[in-house]
């Protein structure tokens, strides 16, 4: 049973925890204690032993944490080790990216079905994976009992899909567009903003060019 | 000159009226009101007013927002109307699904190259993207004045491929490794955790399955 009480803070560290104890599972090493961890993660130690406490029954004294169980504990926690099915709606470049992209396997995603209402993509495939048109919607999430709707149409279309997905059962959205949606309790969006982090990346270097120009005018 | 005290609260919400804009000015819309704004996109008229007074000299009376007008200033502002070249780090899938990714032109931003120190890619092209040996990092960025670096290597990577960045003068950095990047003054790093997201979904379903389990037991 996973326990739900976590804070999201937590939860946003649970992934990197999982990322680094891979990568020292690598280096064939069996053990290790929260100091190192919160060293290494350049983290507050009693910080990295609560965080851990919420998924694990923690470290032995002199011993540490067991990291191949850490690890499953962590997985299991985070839900990687069991697949969640999804479908994907707006076919266009993103949304033929992710329904193409290998990567999600390991955080425990499928991508069953792309839906669009371009004659252009609709009965075409995206690595093997199949597009529907949008009226398809119901019974493909129906007969597979999905429960995961990622949304990549326009903002304007977004709302309607979203209302679409809903109806078809789904109750997780992972909203790539940039509008926010409307749902009813108990489904939860998850927006990804991937535009706010490009403008963020211009505007921190709009700033460091500005501060560049005016360093020079006073030399 | 964009101004740079806006709050990151504001500039999150930018894109997305950004988004509502290009919709509504579609459907050949000339002018439109705060209060529009604000019941079409479910958000405070006060709140609408303030944010877009960062980008824009405000709305007439009568007449509102030019919509034309307004969207160059949150094009300009977001720094979309201008283009910003990267390179990536990291050429697995999820490097070459950004790499070859069409949809970041709309944000002003182009991935020029990517950089991997596996047999298999370099050498080779991403829809017409070169991929290079990282060794090729400084005189790839220092020749094409590059700013900024997008990072998708495995974790245990990241520090070090991100300290390689700065050594070549990136100033931003765009970091979809769930590890915690250490840089100096004046570098921002903009974390994109998708294993988050992908958590989040994952245990909001387990909670509405658990939900759902313990009402049929009540009946």
């Amino acid at each position: 049973m996973r326990n739900h009480s976590v804070s999201k803070q937590t939860i946003r560290r649970l992934p990197t925890y999982l990322s680094f104890l891979k990568d020292v599972q690598k280096k064939n090493i069996k053990n290790i204690s929260a100091v190192t961890i919160a060293e290494a993660m350049k983290l507050n130690e009693v910080q990295v032993r609560k965080d851990l406490a919420s998924v694990s029954k923690g470290g032995k004294p002199k011993i540490g944490y067991v990291i191949d169980s850490l690890i499953t504990e962590l997985e299991n926690f985070l839900g990687y080790d069991t697949t969640d099915y999804a479908v994907l709606v707006g076919a266009g470049n993103l949304g033929s990216a992710l329904t193409g992209y290998k990567g999600f396997d390991e955080f425990g995603l499928e991508i069953i079905a792309a839906f669009d209402n371009c004659e252009d993509v609709v009965g075409k495939e995206i690595r093997g994976k199949p597009v529907y048109p949008i009226s398809k919607l119901p019974e493909v999430c129906r007969e597979h009992d999905i429960k995961i709707g990622i949304i990549t149409v326009p903002g304007a279309a977004a709302q309607e899909v979203c209302d679409e997905l809903i109806n078809a059962g789904i109750k997780a959205i992972w909203n790539f567009a940039s509008v926010h949606l409307s749902v009813p309790e108990g489904v939860l969006v998850q927006n990804e903003n991937m535009a706010y982090s490009l403008a963020a990346l211009s505007l921190h270097l709009a700033e460091q060019m500005q501060k560049i120009e005016e360093e020079k005018k006073e030399k």
